[in-house]
């Protein structure tokens, strides 16, 4: 079943290597079929180049394996209540990129320095809070996605204006309209997160607030005037 | 029309890319044909790897699209204003580099430390001031451009000396006799900047003027004597 | 004799090149053959691109050489005493990777700042205590090796659960279950300590313990639920 | 004349690029012929990938070119000041490798931090004090070449143990028994100082003496034990 969205899912997963965000078997990208709602991962700790669109594994939005005869990515309920919380997105990916993962660890937001950040988000990428030692000794990945949302939520965040996230202590996810919008959200998040890094540590200011509305809105919503039609 | 500097504008903005400057669509080069004072610029939003040299966009410098049926760059304006401002130059490149961004966002010159830069540009490469609520919610590329022409006239800098400027969070424009000579400034810029993010970071003060003029000259002007006849 | 533990010797060795941790001959991998306690190294000073196979040379735990043409790797003596002290290693790898050296020459454990971290190892990776002048002049490389083991004992530390150690002002030493295993511990400590530098110079405090336990539990041990059966 | 010889330094000079350490034409390699005390050295500000073995220029100690139609390097009488006042060294590399540069800007030594550094150099990697405006103005690139044995002399330091200077505002020369050798040195020292410049920026101190002596004498000289016979 959904073959064509395996293979689709497949090479948004390749694209994490491609653009040199994972090592070994790290970071997975998720992909949900709108029609039937059910969700196509990467399976856990398979290596990049030996795996196959079939090794995909398909999930339900109840956390349940629907069809693959491997296990998904152990992220998979994170994944998942991503798509619950957050309706309009089709795609989600998960890497531990360098620099992404260094805010993330460092418990900070990424504040918009700049132009670059401007175009892929609307003010800055926020850092969530930390998981309470009953979230983490619970159900801990399903919990992970929770306090994704409630970072959305409580901060008043437009989930589609800001695809991407940092996890306190741990990285970052972000989202798309696919698997493969997502990957690519992935690359250019750690990019900023590079420039950001250098900015912070020669004390940056964050941009003023007409020029990060001026670069999102330049390139995204009706008004966008950046690419082709 | 000028189908010899479509392609040559096309092969400059790959050097973009095999420079390393570039991620995704970022990034553009236009070029200006003397005679005619048409000017030849990539289109905005395309694939390095999908572009062909015909996609090239032919403008007027009064901003008007002469030939070409995609779009040209978003930044057009801010390429012709440097045109009409800076007589002398024959193309410009604009990219979202690493290092040359981190500058811009943190509001700061790149400042001469040593021979490396001062073999590129006379002095340090500025940054400009903040655009203003007005300047961004306007015609906020011609007006980049403007405050690039400013910042250069009311700081008596020579563009010819300094082929390269820092627009305040946003990222780096050069220029030169030409579209490739312009993509080269770019990489050279780019490794300029990250020496003096190290050097800022250990402390570093500028180079002595006495050896920036040296360095200069040994490979500028009149009396260079770096390189072949 | 142990040929094929030369080829995988060989191989491990190179994957310290294919994950680029090592510069010209830097670097060295070995394995034990536990039937017999004879440990496979990488000869001394020799390129890895024309270094065969049958170039390793076998040791015996006494430090005697058992079978070999050349010079065995200089750091042949800690390698022996990793085995003598920790019995349920298979394979120690040592690099100079420049991250990882430069918390050794910072003399600095690298704390668990993250999950990343938290999936490779449980608590920091240590930094030996200076060998003194005695130590130094004496049998240096054996008494790197028992620097390393006291490190862990006064420490409390279980090198199965922290597969890497600092060498104060040297550099890593890793180990697993077999050479491969410990190259592949080489590689992930460098992309760790790389986010370690970054999160440390932005100030970042280590992770709380229930999200390292989290970690480190979900991918080792008996309830591991990380990847495939 | 010198066939061989010109073979020789054009392949160290392609060696740079093959180590990452220049941009464009930048850098240059030269080596001398023992016998008859001509130096051969690149051409100045050619393509490396359309330099020829017989585009290498011919100098003797004087600084008259003996052979070649190019102009030789402008570094070229830095070069030929070192081959008259280090007498032991039979080749020099020059680049603008970006951490050494790096150092050379903030016009600091690289301290030896550890054991990757003590394998190349014993001791510190001095930086030499600034040229004069009239050192700058006058014979320039032969003052450079002063300075540098200057600053051995004064700070009695063995140019046969420290392979490499930093001029400061400027960057590095390294030295070695042939071109290759000296190229092969710009790259140790371009490593050794991104190390210095990740555990400055950890306020790391330099290591204790005995590890540096230890390390540098297990490498070099008559009780070298590391490597084959």
């Amino acid at each position: 079943m959904l073959e064509n969205l395996k293979q689709k899912v497949y090479e948004a997963n390749l694209k994490l290597v491609e653009y040199n965000l994972v090592l070994f078997t790290w970071g997975n990208v998720s992909e949900i079929d709108k029609e039937t709602g059910l969700v196509v991962i990467k399976p856990s700790g398979v290596d990049y180049n030996k795996m196959r669109p079939e090794d995909m594994v398909v999930m339900n939005l109840n956390g349940e394996k629907v069809e693959g005869e491997l296990n998904p990515s152990s992220d998979t309920p994170t994944h998942l209540e991503l798509y619950r919380r957050f309706p309009d997105i089709g795609g989600v990916a998960h890497t531990h990129s360098t620099f992404a993962v260094s805010f993330a660890q460092a418990a900070s937001d990424i504040p918009c320095y700049g132009t670059t950040h401007a175009d892929f988000a609307y003010g800055s990428v926020p850092c969530t809070r930390d998981l309470t030692k009953e979230e983490i000794e619970g159900e801990y990945e399903l919990n992970t996605g929770k306090v994704i949302a409630e970072c959305f939520e409580q901060g008043n965040i437009d989930y589609n204006a800001v695809p991407a996230v940092l996890v306190r202590s741990h990285g970052p996810f972000t989202w798309g309209k696919s698997g493969d919008a997502a990957a690519k959200n992935s690359a250019i998040l750690e990019e900023v997160a590079k420039m950001a890094y250098l900015s912070k540590t020669m004390q940056a200011q964050s941009a003023n607030e007409h020029i990060q509305k001026k670069h999102y809105f330049r390139k995204h919503g009706a008004n966008a005037y950046y690419g082709q039609k």
